[in-house]
């Protein structure tokens, strides 16, 4: 059991791994050992106070020596749900459990929307995580959407359950299965009625029992049920917390500005009420 | 006039003033050429992300290197004042005024609390700037605080007008004035009926006309009448917009924790959203 589980390496996943380790609270710092894509890909930062005129891939490296220096080991993963657990809170992470006190929510901003009808069959034929859910789908016909070659390896296993998968993808990929077939770039809608029933692509529709968005970050309010969220962006007060006890939420996933500075600076206030929550005895 | 001025020069002030540059708003960056004291002052800053272990002088020297890369100047000086004006704000500086649109304040948090009684005359006797008020003190007698050699300037000023100086001072000064006296380190306590009449230190009370609170740094809600504040923080919302219009707060003045990271991602936020306010045709 941690006290903390920070969920993304962006810029304010980094600043309140760091502040975290300062006050001594015991934490698990979960995402992408490298960090996260958006810091890596930015080409000049101006106006980040400490780093002159710096590109993303050298913010990144600074930052990751910064973790290093401070004993700051990354976990790598991709979270694909928070379930609260009465007083602590599970994270799950493709097949494996995380056991936190509280969580902080540095995911990052939604890069792709929802799109239609997603929201709605969540649970009922949606589904993020080919691991957690795939063996649902035994000898069923499925949809699967994924971004590019790095979720490969998850539509193979779908295609080992699933006697037909549709594979929407923007990126011309290549699978080796032969029930998989690409139809199309991208899902526009979902459709069905108690459950998921088809899947409406630019060409057509297909008539599936359930779909996989295997997509690279996630709405937070369909990471972590009930979250309040308004335009996509966590609803927070001043100390950075959300609607849930012991939930808090720090960086773009928070709203704009899309900025660094200001992730840094919600990270930072994220683990000094982390603190201050687990001192009041909440939480344990 | 400026779109906007910028009052003090820590770490907020910093991030605000390059976020704004990079945002193409013409402002006034106003207070100490070196940066803020507190900055420089600091041992060891572990925590901030991008930053190494620097010291608060190594931090001073990035930070003052990115504001000249930027071509961004700090105007030397101490606001005493802050006053709405309609549409726009006049910040008192002395003798000098600078008008602006809008108001960042980055002023810190307050070192030493106001003493009783303070606030309740302030303008009735109370004063925190010689050079503005001294004048209405010629042939009477007051009572000067001041924290130490920096101010004894003002002190001087102040005895040429009034007949009588009472000094408080921390430190054992030396003032080279026949009718200054130095009767004790504070002043617990000022008096008075519809104005000002004593002052109350550890050894006695002294009765005057007025007294002069030459501090370092003021409450926020003395410098800007009418703002709203919670034991000492001044209240931000989410885009760190304060109870009144067109002004904007960022850092330790806003309330703990007082971190350089929440400072300079407070700073990031009251530049977009002067940006906006300005934008939306407000304060022109």
């Amino acid at each position: 059991m941690y006290d903390c589980i920070i969920i993304g390496t962006g810029a304010a996943g980094v600043s309140a791994a760091l502040t975290l380790k300062a006050l001594k609270v015991n934490f698990l710092l979960l995402g992408d050992k490298k960090l996260s894509r958006k810091i890596r890909s930015a080409e000049k930062i101006k106006n980040y106070p400490g780093l002159i005129g710096v590109s993303g891939e050298e913010m990144s490296k600074v930052f990751l020596t910064q973790l290093a220096d401070a004993e700051i080991e990354i976990t790598q993963g991709k979270a694909n749900g928070v379930y609260p657990m009465g007083d602590s809170f599970s994270v799950m992470c493709g097949q494996v459990t995380y056991e936190g006190r509280t969580i902080i929510l540095a995911t990052g901003v939604e890069t792709i929307k929802p799109v239609k009808g997603e929201t709605e069959f969540l649970g009922r034929g949606v589904s993020y995580c080919a691991v957690c859910d795939g063996f649902l789908y035994k000898d069923k016909t499925i949809a699967v959407y994924c971004e590019g070659e790095e979720e490969i390896k998850e539509v193979l296993l779908l295609s080992q359950y699933a006697s037909k998968v549709y594979l929407f993808c923007p990126e011309k990929v290549k699978v080796d299965a032969p029930n998989v077939e690409r139809v199309g770039a991208v899902i526009k809608q979902i459709k069905g009625d108690m459950r998921t029933r088809a899947v409406v692509g630019v060409q057509g529709e297909w008539a599936v029992d359930g779909v996989f968005m295997l997509k690279q970050s996630f709405g937070a309010d369909t990471l972590v049920y009930g979250l309040k969220t308004e335009d996509g962006a966590i609803v927070t007060d001043k100390n950075q917390g959300t609607n849930l006890a012991g939930v808090f939420a720090a960086g773009d996933c928070t709203g704009r500005p899309f900025q660094y500075a200001k992730a840094v600076g919600e990270g930072n206030v994220c683990a000094y009420s982390v603190n201050a929550y687990l001192k009041s005895g909440k939480g344990v």
